[in-house]
């Protein structure tokens, strides 16, 4: 017999348990500048210095399947989406703590693939590896990093910044993860059907690396810098686009609009979206794993963001009472809801 | 057919797999100081403050049984193991980042007493929690606690620096988490065969509470500061005396002899172990999970050492020419050897 006063996690979502969780918290120690609510939380490192610091799991069978995950593009994905939590910050990783616990089934080889690709991910993205905790699972490959970055004082971006009129920006194009993912779950069940059956991934490489071998928008925490631009909020694609923006409406208290016309998609992720049948900006909108950074800006630094590379202007922000809209190809204004991947709500 | 070239992870232990997975690690950030290879990492935090970070993970169905471990009771051991760490390189925890992966079986009530405990632990410590990750899991609770401390440069102590002739010390006493968890698991065996039978925990309230609710000593961090002695070599007890020895006798090149008859071992573990059939003294040598503190320090100290309560004297570090000893209570010479807790070699 279910207790009924009892609440079961799938009747929540994950971003509702985390406020539930941590709703009471509060900051007491001198060295604390900012804790639960954003990409990372802040800690004060001596002038105008400051760490940034954040947490990410990645589980077999929830985050990644071993049957098509090579272990090396695992381990750098897992520092990855790390490092991609600083530059939503506006920071640049630094260091990094790995824990894993793993099952019986993995062989030392194995592991030393896994670490090899966190190690090739610290190279290229100047992080030093300083730690961590190996244990064994009773169940398969659970990864815990840790990670450190650092940023000036007057540096940092929140999600909580964004004014009226601001312009919403994206790096990069979206959806190509979620249909890498797509192509990848279609291919293991072809494979697993028939196991003589070759898997048909030619002239998708580049969705494929979306998904397996995505990378921080690092480049463009830079890039930013050098053209004096501050973003007004900024947070990382994980969850997908709506997601986000309605991280960034709620937390800096606006309203969102985008135009659908206007959001990014690679020629590779449109044609593959055609042949599932799937609308390639609802793959955009709510398919999660691009790690592009959604930021906004002042307008008045829009001559000079058009000199970034890479960067899409795709919508602005509003008053909080024009809510968050998507305004459609056929210029229909529909809400803006984060339909994305929320893995507390996943079967 | 099993690949003979592959390496099972049960034919190499849990150190030695840490040791061949971080080995060509180099360090490269001005702000890091430490990394790989102690209870924390360390990094620059302005002027001589330095930042220590850690990671532990604490898995179900290895780390902790649901059967009997109370959530809140997890939640607060697994704040403080984590702080335990952080006085382990005289150190005092400031700030931990939580992440956990629950599976579907776990309700919102749960979660909130597991909080409840880490919260209660981050009061007592006066931590802040800044932040976390929450996802789902296919199987049971996994736990991640990364855990931010501060110290002065110059009073971060490693587990290299011990010297011939310096006093081995323990604070509080041993074995007696291990005794609770044989305990409690021949209680879950007896309830299982016959769940009318109630558990028989009477007069075992100590050895209870140190494997369910065990403290960190940052107690003895300020009071040796407070004394100004500054141990030559420390370590936490999470793995059993014996193993955590033979870590500062390998980081330190020296070797360790321990009196038997010095170890403190409470009346109670001392009861439980005789009624089990165990030599008390092994429980505390192999036993693990008591985190207490294990330091050496230089003999100039001694006087002041006596100063602060709990706190046994229980040998001294030789040339590491003479090896590991244990003297035992008939004044025989064995060499001492990590027979604990290792998680990756365990059935």
């Amino acid at each position: 017999m279910a207790d009924k006063t009892l609440t079961q996690l799938s009747e929540i979502g994950e971003f509702a348990l985390i406020d539930v969780l941590t709703k009471d918290i509060s900051i007491k120690n001198l060295s604390t500048v900012f804790g639960v609510g954003d990409d990372a939380a802040v800690i004060k490192a001596g002038g105008k210095k400051r760490y940034l610091i954040s947490n990410d799991l990645l589980l077999e069978g929830v985050h990644f399947d071993m049957a098509y995950t090579p272990l090396k593009h695992l381990g750098y994905k897992s520092a990855v989406v790390n490092f991609s939590d600083m530059a939503a910050m506006n920071a640049l990783p630094k260091q990094i703590v790995v824990g894993i616990a793993v099952s019986s089934k993995y062989t030392l080889e194995a592991l030393k693939e896994f670490y090899a690709g966190i190690k090739k991910a610290c190279k290229v993205y100047h992080v030093d590896f300083v730690g961590g905790d190996t244990t064994s699972s009773v169940h398969g490959l659970f990864i815990s990093i840790t990670v450190i970055g650092e940023a000036q004082e007057d540096e940092i971006v929140y999600r909580k910044g964004a004014k009226p009129n601001d312009l919403l920006c994206v790096t990069g194009d979206l959806g190509g993860a979620y249909m890498g993912l797509l192509l990848l779950e279609r291919e293991k069940k072809v494979f697993q059907a028939n196991p003589d059956m070759q898997p048909e991934f030619s002239g998708n490489d580049y969705i494929l690396e979306r998904q397996l071998k995505p990378e921080a928008r690092t480049d463009i925490v830079k890039n930013l810098s050098k053209k004096n631009i501050l973003p007004t909020a900024m947070i990382d694609i994980s969850d997908g686009l709506a997601s986000e923006a309605l991280h960034i409406a709620k937390n800096s208290s606006v309203g969102i609009t985008i135009f659908e016309e206007k959001i990014p998609i690679a020629q590779n992720t449109d044609d593959l979206a055609k042949e599932f049948g799937i609308v390639p900006s609802i793959a955009a909108i709510n398919g999660g794993e691009d790690y592009e950074l959604l930021f906004t800006i002042n307008q008045n630094d829009y001559e000079k963001l058009t000199t970034i590379q890479d960067v899409s202007i795709i919508g602005y922000a509003t008053d909080i009472a024009e809510g968050n809209r998507l305004i459609t190809n056929d210029n229909q204004s529909i809400e803006l809801k984060a339909q994305g991947w929320d893995a507390l709500k996943k079967p």
